[in-house]
């Protein structure tokens, strides 16, 4: 095919990067398309990657990264008869279980939800392990099987296929061992690329802040959350960007099956009111986008609605079938599995619980067997932590702040040091924080 | 082995660089050590030269650099007793031949040369392609015979041998392909861990400056003249920079056999006066640094007197006869190759020749096959360009300006009219440039 000029070789590409220039939106797809076919090496890309990081990008570059990234591997084809469809996507926190209540509830509502979610790396669990813990649950399904169930059910809840944005796989292991993870054209543009590829028409981020979160400050979410929105935009998306506090863990628990039985308990009106109330705050927005509601009141009474009449869990009992899994945990979630041994941890003294570091009960989490340090590792569904005590929360010396689900209790001291160093306790009671930081809808 | 504290990970050391942290020799070693055993991978390495190439590194990072390459492969070990071993090195110009004359020259001074050279690539020729002109002449020598040659004759001429500095030679290969060729530091270590291999006691550097030089300005050289000198000194050795134009090509020949030719004539008092005089600065100060004389006045006397009393045409033909070549071509240049045909350039107009344009003279060279664009490619000794008419000179329309030594006549046309445009002739004499731009010895 006869281009209209001759384009630059890839060690020119790069320096035009590293020279702080902005690069063509052909440019950009010429080094993507060859990186996913093998023509662009490795040892370039990490460079490149390196000189994204230290230069940046503009709009309009990051715009054409995700494009490229998203065109590397099948975009899927939603019929636009039945409405429109809207995802959310978290940047990972430690207890996050917001998709399993979120999806199925939203759902009911109305909303076509074709949820793409990923495995847990790190101190920050992954819906997929999650939903694991549901005896026979698969998120391996086909791209075929996946649009006719979201046709079907209006939800399903997967991994990411091999044929979704290959190229964002593959840049992110590179980035992954080569310091470049940190990027906020890079991180834009493999959240953005594997969500447009899942063939949405809105997208609910929440954008997690603070100590447990990738993004440690306020500044540096809004930066990426306004990224985030703006690329979407350049996308023709709906993309809104939700900033939410990851100081401490969000709800009690912490651990696969434990996660996922708290997040069944929202769907029939239990559970804690942190996780109930920003499941609300990303579904009424997730509505709002899909044109059901006109604004957040509305929304949230659809969603009070689905989950007082029974609909928002039998959502998630047609979801569960459907992907083959054991739905009978919806209403018996003793089915799920649990760990034979707890471990209290007791207050060292009396006070206030102004916070429980996130990071840390998280690696308290990982080091009880319940996530991976690497992509290959193996977990155990059944261990975690149930917190008894959270913010706000009075305790006196001995109470019981928190128990560890293991698998036995030999070698567990430390862990246990390590969640009550994780408790911050204080004379006074702490005042009120709010649960959400920030919107950005520009 | 015990470690006084735990490294940190290669994603780190190298996100620490990327943050303009100055990383610690172990942390250097670790990074050169892992890449030259395979444990930091091509891709880790580029993102690496990347964060070097945009964040830069002090001198003690630049001399840990250096000298983690240098110990990669092995150091030769040279024999103390026989007094100094100083080495030359060029950045690289058009028509630089000056190794092929200078060593021969000190070395018969009594100066030890063990020089390792390189190959041309690109529009810069390479002094072993040059060498390899002369028939038999074999610059690929082991270690042990490299030592024993420079131990009996005073001087060896090879190149670069897989053992010395292999490190160096993979990340260049990188550095080619990812954008990062043109970064101070990693120019220096490139040049220094390999001089520095060669067991030398002292460096005198050529660093070119201009349009067909890889320093275009004054300052950028002066830069990397710098931090040559400086990282030389922390490696305990002295190094002198000397800063010479590459506007024009040096002396009046261009191709391999042609070039050899030329350097062979300074050896018994002939050849261009410009090509004459750097080999004089060069060569004197390559003497005072090893201690055979004090000023360049009686260094430069010591010069003239060897090429005067034969000494340095002996010390030539001994060299050649010891690397297998056929050391008549000293005394009888009509036995290097020539090519068939010729092509004469002539004046289009009247005037003086105020320069030459060094890279597009080293192109057009390049054209007719006397070097290479890929390291694979093959060259001919043959080819190349005789510049009748060099700077100051003056010329009438239709005079030749140069002839175009080719193997074939037939499509050289195109070459004929670029060399034609690389003459800048204009109505006035120019004025006499400087041959030395400046030194640097701190």
């Amino acid at each position: 095919m006869a281009k209209a000029a001759p384009l630059p070789t890839v060690p020119e590409l790069i320096a035009l990067k590293r020279d702080g220039k902005a690069l063509t939106a052909t440019q950009i797809e010429h080094l993507i398309d060859g990186f996913t076919r093998g023509e662009v090496a490795d040892y370039q890309m990490s460079a490149l990657a390196m000189a994204i990081y230290l230069r940046s990008m503009t709009p309009a570059e990051t715009a054409a990264l995700t494009l490229a990234m998203r065109d590397s591997g099948d975009v899927v084809k939603l019929s636009q008869a039945r409405g429109r469809y809207v995802d959310k996507h978290s940047t990972g926190g430690v207890g996050d279980k917001v998709s399993i209540c979120l999806a199925p509830i939203v759902a009911a509502c109305g909303v076509r939800v074709p949820m793409v979610s990923g495995r847990g790396l790190g101190h920050t669990g992954g819906t997929l392990d999650k939903l694991e813990s549901i005896e026979g649950f698969s998120v391996d399904m086909s791209v075929a099987d996946f649009v006719a169930q979201v046709d079907s059910l209006g939800c399903a809840l997967i991994g990411q296929t091999a044929d979704i944005a290959p190229a964002d796989k593959r840049l992110y292991a590179l980035r992954d061992v080569t310091g470049t993870v940190e990027s906020i054209p890079l991180i834009t543009a493999s959240i953005l690329s594997k969500k447009l590829a899942e063939g949405i028409d809105a997208l609910v981020l929440d954008v997690k802040v603070g100590r447990g979160a990738f993004m440690k400050s306020l500044d540096d979410a809004r930066e990426l959350a306004r990224s985030l929105v703006r690329v979407g935009k350049l996308a023709k998306k709906k993309v809104t960007a939700i900033l939410t506090p990851m100081e401490s863990p969000l709800g009690r628990t912490i651990g696969n099956a434990l996660e996922t039985r708290e997040a069944l308990e929202i769907l029939t009106g239990g559970g804690p009111r942190d996780l109930r109330e920003i499941t609300f705050v990303l579904g009424a927005e997730m509505i709002r986008l899909a044109g059901l509601a006109k604004a957040e009141g509305p929304a949230r009474a659809m969603m009070a609605s689905v989950i007082d009449n029974g609909a928002a869990a039998r959502k998630m009992r047609e979801i569960i079938a459907a992907q083959g899994g054991d739905a009978r945990v919806v209403d018996e979630p003793d089915r799920l599995p649990t760990a034979p041994t707890r471990v209290k941890v007791k207050a060292d003294r009396a006070g206030f619980v102004h916070g429980i570091h996130a990071l840390e009960a998280g690696m308290t989490a990982l080091g009880l067997g319940a996530g991976r340090t690497r992509a290959d590792q193996a977990i155990d569904p059944r261990v975690g932590i149930v917190l008894h005590k959270i913010r706000g929360d009075r305790v006196a010396e001995g109470d019981v702040l928190a128990e560890l689900h293991v698998a036995e209790r030999k070698g567990t001291a430390p862990a246990a040091k390590r969640l009550l160093a994780a408790y911050e306790i204080k004379p006074r009671a702490p005042k009120l924080q709010p649960l959400v930081l920030d919107t950005i809808r520009r």
